[in-house]
């Protein structure tokens, strides 16, 4: 298991490092960049934990969570300059993060002994409302809501995660195919510019 | 308590389809029509369950209400061009889910031994939450903060259930008075322009 | 532990103000207005309540809060042209409300056994989140990460509460001191115009 829980932190840090870039954006002061951080890395878990009632949430009994989310907070304010280096290995972080928060979303909804698309819809939760908070928080329309195929991978991957372990497949085999599959669409997605429908209220 | 049900699965879909209209209006894609249905159907009850530590969940457990807001929502999407015959529809079946919310959460605080105050406030939050962070993820600020005798509709009828409920009225009769209560307020202000009181910050 | 009880209603007024103030602002409706005192007066502490599962919530079991909120609220629309004579008071209550609500939240995190590290963050967000509920209902970006040392004066506050704690200082003496050291801090920082640096993503 330590492998996957070396991949939560790699998750967890590309988050914070993308709420710091966007608090920085916004020209938040320390404290508020902090925060943005913060919410971003451990959003989307804080939600899907208490929206099932499960206590103690994860961040405030591990204070690795903690840590690294100061450490790359730091880390971030540091080498902002260098942004145009940060920005393609904050993407492929990004993208880790999606897939491992949304693996972790889907099981413990799993666990739990939710119906299957309750616990895709918690995957989804885990991964994609750390995000959504920094945008509110930073008074955007939350970016996964306008771009990039970003939910429909982690939506993809926790299908197919549910399937394999339905067919009792290793579940450390299950992690590993499972997030590529998230990270490869979202790559594929971006490089081919493919996105989902929108729609306009006009008449013919 | 067929009919109640029934009533509460329409104010879900009133719900989810004001929230599909507010997020195509946005221009957002469709994974984030889908999100924005789904809390404004679910937001409501789901935040007035977290108040409450009452779990798991409603729509966690019962799949219909998930199916009714896909549902719905893919319907609203398919005849959005048809907006103004939707918009009178709407606002009928808005205003049944008020009516209807507003009695679940109310009768829910009384289950829980809470003071009346306390129970007619998670009547509110449980008929107008969803609405709330329907309008804060669209980066607008809530509509029933500023318009119609919205909020004003639900208290009374949450009162009102709340005497009927001490005077051993059938319950079923008083759901069936106190929506009719809650669903008139609302006409009758619509159709008189009523609206509360503002204020202003200005030295005479 | 009745000075105490006192000076939490106190900052709860404060914030109720607060609120209401930043409601009109919006020229938001009555209900608007009530609803927005109401959040930020007492938004931090239910998150803090919910992030550690504390059931019943505090404000859910106490009229006394109910009733100081609604009596503040009125209060504050009929004396709202007065506004300059407001405005000081106000900074004083809001600041007492800060360090209050910072101890409270500490302690409760200490009497849940949870880290030092977080039992602060859990006062921290006591004693801010109310406010940064208030400004995104009222779509601004929130005032605390952008202004004034405000939460930094309240993680000193937590941190000499926690020594003073670890040192078995007598409790009340412990809020006394505490209390007057985020107050102090708070109104230095304001009197010098102290405030957190800002970064900006540019090259040179």
């Amino acid at each position: 298991m330590t492998i996957f829980y070396t991949l939560d932190l790699l998750g967890t840090i590309a988050f914070a490092i993308s709420g710091t870039l966007a608090a920085i954006h916004k020209r938040l002061d320390l404290f508020g960049i902090f925060i943005i951080a913060f919410v971003t890395a451990v959003g989307g878990g804080t939600i899907r934990d208490v929206l099932i009632g499960r206590y103690p949430i994860g961040w405030m009994n591990d204070l690795n969570y903690v840590y690294a989310i100061i450490g790359s907070t730091v880390f971030a304010i540091l080498v902002r300059k260098r942004i145009d280096f940060l920005r393609t290995s904050l993407f492929l972080f990004d993208t880790i993060g999606l897939g491992i928060f949304t693996i972790i979303g889907t099981e413990i909804g799993i666990e739990y002994n939710l119906h299957p698309i309750i616990s895709i819809s918690l995957g989804v939760i885990s991964a994609t409302f750390g995000g959504v908070i920094r945008d509110i928080l930073c008074n955007d329309i939350p970016v996964i809501f306008r771009k990039e195929v970003y939910a429909s991978a982690c939506i993809a991957g926790a299908v197919v995660f549910l399937l394999l372990t339905k067919l009792d497949v290793n579940t450390n085999l299950n992690y590993i195919i499972t997030s590529l599959i998230i990270i490869s669409i979202r790559l594929l997605a971006v490089k081919f510019k493919l996105a989902l429908p929108t729609f306009h209220i006009v008449k013919d």
